[in-house]
């Protein structure tokens, strides 16, 4: 299996090698590969990875049974994004044992892949409609291809805009701890010829303010089914300047990301990252001795401040519990 | 004139001497010195160092002339903060030409200092009301006494009471770009026994949302006839979330940060810092190539987001033009 490492952009473009499901995990857990989609892609290959790692003298049955350890050991990498235990599970109820075990299990990785690849490009064009020629949009955090099978999902629209000759600037935010944004989207973006503004977290608020940002796009990494959004830590109060400032907040994302076994976004499990990610600074101490540190990695949006979600099924809008389950339905 | 270099802390504590008006600037401008209180008190000792700095020979009308051009020079470095302007005003209204000019710009210029460390002193008490021991509070920036010619503004409150034996918990949002929480807050906190939690700005939202604070203390830069507050970017989406969290949200600042003279936060000019702040960290960029960046260094906070504000004349709560005139001519 083979990754681009996302820790090492925009400074350094490097595919690793990941030969192990350990490795796998621990590429998941240290952000080297990253974005709810792509964790998802990424496991069920790992479940490949898996079957493959056995030793030749391996009976059927344990050659399943390590599958079936590799999905428990990269199920607990990340607890936010739901898309993980989707791709986990899915892909686990392919195997059978036997001798096409691996092969089952590839088919059904790439099948979850290509249909990641398929939904993006549907949501894109979806959200087109909120997009135009010159137009000033605002992201925080990556959702774009770096984070998907795809062309991403709140991205995925300016790529296909772009694509289509259409002149965008999107501010991005840099996305504190772990600067994505800087790091990720504006490598992403430049690449796609759209003229990227970098702004720190903090300041977006203003820009939204100020008038100079036409919507607001974001991705999501799990979704309640009243609609309650949990994204990268951030969105929320970034939803709450969208609102004073009565600019359109939209989420993208795929089916894929709802957990509608969650009645609303209190119940979402929220990562908390290592203090060491705000302290310190490529390896070097930022903050004062003695002060430790909280890092939640995600918030929750209420539905109520989201205009709409773009999925692969439709728009949901607005977004409520009827909504959602209209479109679970239909 | 000695100032501790701010820039340097907390992995340096050195101070540095001031020998011209220029260097001065170039201080205030590069925020050796920051703070809007300490701003204003550094450029009244600016004029003593212009009044120093002129040749023996010089007639009492040239030096007095080239106290006014270092006035002129000094306003200019920051625009935002109008303490700096009534510093000024004030130092160079104690001047006449003479034999005298250096000491009564002295005398001025250290009577300022003096009145703003009362002003700290006055200010910590009238807030301590609002914080109790095992208290957990939250603060954005530094308004503390790197900050000040005292104890702080809002983080006055906490020196005070931590003399007194509270236990308190502060969460300090780091503060992108220069990481003045992570730096200089927690520093400060620190060496008065408090215990500081550092989060990254997009994640205090979060943890105002998770019922973990009790209330938040901001200083400000400017406050206009209305009681809208400009202080440091960020501070603006704090106070929605603050409200949405149903969390109080005081501002803590002296008599010099209103301007009576601006109707509203609207009219209250933002200093647009340096791209660089944003796309380099430590010398090295980290955006990736290509992606420009904004960086405006304050926003405004609307009154009505705010619960109180605590002047060394009292607190003005509710925060509305009437109550901010009456404590005017009160």
């Amino acid at each position: 299996l083979l990754i681009l490492d996302q820790t090492l952009l925009p400074h350094e473009v490097r595919e690793i090698a990941l030969a192990t499901t350990g490795e796998v995990a621990e590429a998941i857990r240290s952000l080297r590969i990253r974005g709810a989609p792509a964790i998802g892609i990424a496991a069920a290959y790992g479940l490949v990875v898996a079957a493959g790692a056995v030793g030749r003298g391996a009976s059927p049955a344990e050659r399943l049974a390590a599958v079936r350890d590799a999905h428990d050991l990269l199920l607990a990498t990340r607890p936010t994004a739901v898309n993980l235990r989707h791709a986990l599970r899915r892909t686990l109820a392919a195997a059978a044992p036997g001798p096409d075990l691996a092969a089952l299990l590839l088919a059904e990785a790439r099948a979850l892949h290509e249909e990641d690849r398929l939904s993006c490009e549907r949501m894109a064009h979806l959200a087109l409609r909120h997009v135009r020629d010159g137009g000033t949009y605002l992201t925080h955090c990556n959702a774009g291809a770096l984070a998907t099978g795809g062309i991403g999902t709140a991205l995925g629209v300016f790529h296909l805009a772009a694509g289509r000759g259409f002149r965008l600037r999107v501010y991005a935010d840099e996305t504190r701890p772990l600067l994505q944004g800087a790091r990720l989207t504006a490598w992403e973006l430049a690449q796609s010829g759209v003229a990227v503004t970098l702004l720190c977290d903090s300041a977006a608020a203003s820009v939204l303010a100020a008038g100079r940002v036409e919507a607001v796009f974001v991705g999501a990494d799990r979704i309640a089914a009243n609609g309650d959004v949990a994204n990268k830590v951030g969105t929320w109060p970034l939803s709450l300047a969208a609102r004073e400032a009565k600019v359109p907040f939209f989420v993208v994302a795929p089916w894929s990301t709802f957990d509608l076994s969650l009645p609303s976004g209190r119940d979402i499990p929220i990562e908390e990252r290592s203090p060491g990610e705000v302290l310190s600074f490529a390896g070097r101490r930022t903050a004062a001795p003695g002060a430790d540190a909280a890092n939640p990695a995600f918030d929750v949006t209420p539905a109520a401040l989201v205009t709409a979600i773009v999925t692969e099924r439709g728009i949901i809008a607005p977004v409520t519990p009827a909504t959602v389950a209209a479109l679970a339905s239909g």
